[in-house]
């Protein structure tokens, strides 16, 4: 758009100073308020705190070590609002609603838009939940209540109730004074959503549309092309996913009968796909997904030691294949030498096909329409790096020990391996994914025990049969 | 917001249709248009895809095999828009591109905003490039220009030319106005963004609190409270970072003077986050980051080649580790049986700390502030954990061969090997970080080396001394 003429000028003072005001957290602020804090000098933490954003706020309370945030807490836990609440990572945010008084938890409660109170709400005592809900008003008491009747992680818990909507045959004119003359609008929205005469949204008008249009144009002439609600009941990471395929801002919600019940806004969603990320990353590597940097030293080790257990198990079934062939290994020690590494790169190359095939299942992008052939080529992929690395170890092998036919064991193992684990570590995450098991979380164990017993199985029982 | 009450109502069948119209990708679309495609029957292909989302089509075009995708794009490509040129991927975009006639490239990328634009060209040929600028309006080439002189990955790339920007000292009434007379607005905004009389941004207004406010009503009365601009030379993960943080759903882009010079929307932060997480994903996977699975297959082959042969060599450095015992090997081969396992709980144990080090470093949430106790933290949970399974695993060593001294060299060497796992997982990506070198892309080879050549060295030495 061209410049906009400028007209009368006036130095706004205010918005200048405003922006300054906004400080980020650098270390020098975070020092600051440990200082404050170990002085026991509220109005000074207070102080330190002002200019921050919330998200950065919780960010210091995050980083800070557990003794310092009792302390931190001690002294200003009644002047945290409610957007501090929202942005805390859970084991964080329970420590600070501990340390919270009743009453200013119920305050900081009260400014949220009803999605960031549920949120809040779904993981405190049932106790704490119902003298929260008594403090609201009726309005967002009922709205609150119906969200938290929604299945845990479905889209009624992540919409908020507020929403704008107006009859589907009004005009831009009508709908903009009607917004004029409603006193209160949700703090953020971006469409206005038409419904019928059952409250049933029909489409969407963006307000920039509105902004530009005729007083006496329809909103049925102005409603976005693309246009979609979801069910309350629809799963969260379906809705994050729908809202990055096809560029949404604000997505309807709708309650089995199509009425619309909320609306759910895409900065909820990317923190929704934020966390699936998260997830899914941290379980391929066998970490607990509620795991944070905050958490207790003994809870971190415990969520990390069933993961361990898991592959001591596959790990000891690799062993008793080895087992069976200690007279190989007492005759020939090379074989003790070179075995780890058919292992090793059998595991890696499972785990490239492995967290492809993951990603690829989360994103959408392998389907039912192209499994067998994403199968095919991972296969053809395994294929042809187990030739190129059998060759090379055919090599390595055959100058470092000397032995011709050590070397077309290692060459003929490291195929079977390598082209075994491409095919386990796409075969399994789509099997699991087909079984309503996440694939993230569950494959790494299974391709794992497949790759270590085919590759010492391949590599000892070939050289058992052609060595010795 | 209380349901608005329902004026004159009117059944608007449009609205209706329209909704229902917009139909989903299933395979049973898919198989009608391969077969529209086989019968080589143009208008029945255009037919299916007409219903179909930009985004739908774009996925289409991705799941079909390479074959397909040529017979299809014979007949159809001058059919697409340049919406579906936005959605595909890039080596996929590549092939539809190469198949469309030069002019109906550029009508389709006509349509586009700027940022998509840019998108698009930034992966085209120099020649074909030019071409497509050649047949732009004179005002958009020259913001598309602009927008390819910034670097790669920047804000600059990333942003959108088209702004709403009013001087900050006008009324809400002046503000509408001015949009109701421009005949030409962005297809996306959220904000009016106010400028100071050299174009510098220095707050913005949601639109939903301008169509509430009074006409007379200050612009600058009604700013948002948390405003942020970036340079156009910061980087693009910089700039999802600090969307998703601050909950942002636009954001004003400024160069080097401060002056406005576009602005970024959240649905493309959103999709360069998603980015993001997929290549720190792959990366720690080994995997090529620009794979995808419509590459060929002897490309996808090379692009996980170069990491299994840094993992080859990391493997043949352990293996010589085993080879400095062969002797004990030979006296003892249930050290030959024994060794992977704790190789290879040393491998996890250190991939889950690295993983968790990788992502805690990729949000922000490992700090100069808390560095130096995420570490001890780790080790700690390491020394746990080795302790933990050094015991479980004497006891499973003991009862297996049954020589005690082998059970305590085991539970030694199993504690010493996860607790340096757990170290080296935290502070490699930690080094490689400060270094300016990607953690995610480097970390797993160093914490792979570490851990098995601790685990074969402490586990053969220690047997050496103590067994032998």
């Amino acid at each position: 758009m061209a410049e906009p003429e400028h007209g009368a000028r006036q130095e706004t003072g205010v918005l200048e100073a405003e922006e300054q005001s906004r400080e980020g957290l650098d270390n020098e602020r975070i020092q600051a308020i440990l200082d404050a804090v170990e002085a026991g000098d509220a109005p000074a933490v207070i102080a330190e705190l002002e200019p921050l954003h919330a998200a950065d706020i919780a960010d210091f309370i995050e980083q800070i070590s557990s003794q310092q945030r009792r302390a931190f807490l001690a002294l200003s836990a009644d002047q945290l609002d409610g957007d501090v609440l929202s942005e805390l990572e859970e084991g964080v945010r329970e420590e600070v609603i501990e340390a919270l008084p009743r009453e200013a938890l119920a305050e900081a409660v009260r400014e949220l838009d009803t999605d960031d109170v549920v949120d809040i709400l779904e993981d405190l005592e049932d106790i704490d939940q119902a003298y929260i809900l008594e403090t609201m008003e009726s309005d967002d008491r009922a709205a609150v209540e119906s969200s938290l009747a929604w299945p845990e992680h479905s889209a009624g818990r992540l919409m908020q109730s507020e929403t704008v909507a107006v009859p589907q045959d009004w005009t831009v004119g009508a709908a903009i004074d009607f917004m004029r003359t409603e006193d209160w609008l949700p703090d953020q929205f971006y469409h206005v959503i038409l419904v019928d005469e059952r409250h049933r949204p029909s489409g969407y008008v963006t307000l920039g549309r509105l902004l530009s249009a005729r007083r006496a144009m329809a909103l049925s002439e102005l409603v976005e092309e693309s246009f979609l609600s979801v069910e309350a009941t629809e799963e969260e990471e379906e809705v994050a996913h729908l809202f990055n395929k096809y560029h949404l801002i604000s997505m309807p919600v709708v309650d089995q009968s199509g009425r619309l019940v909320g609306v759910i806004t895409i900065d909820d969603a990317m923190a929704v796909l934020d966390d699936e990320h998260e997830e899914d990353m941290l379980r391929m590597a066998g970490v607990n997904e509620e795991s944070s940097l905050s958490d207790r030293i003994i809870d971190t080790a415990k969520g990390r030691f069933l993961w361990l257990f898991i592959n001591l198990i596959t790990a000891i079934f690799a062993s008793l294949v080895i087992a069976q062939f200690e007279d190989e290994i007492s005759a020939l020690v090379a074989l003790a030498v070179l075995m780890p590494i058919v292992a090793s790169m059998g595991g890696n190359a499972g785990t490239q096909s492995m967290t492809v095939a993951v990603r690829a299942l989360a994103t959408r992008e392998l389907t039912g329409q192209n499994t067998r052939r994403v199968i095919w080529r991972e296969l053809a992929v395994g294929m042809i790096n187990g030739s190129a690395f059998g060759l090379i170890m055919a090599v390595v092998a055959g100058f470092w020990f000397g032995l011709p036919m050590l070397a077309v064991v290692i060459a003929l193992s490291m195929f079977a391996t390598l082209a075994s684990a491409a095919l386990s570590g796409i075969v399994l995450p789509v099997m699991l994914d087909k079984m309503k098991v996440d694939p993230a979380l569950a494959s790494g164990p299974f391709v794992t025990t497949v790759t270590d017993v085919v590759g010492f199985f391949a590599f000892l029982g070939l050289a058992s049969v052609m060595l010795l």
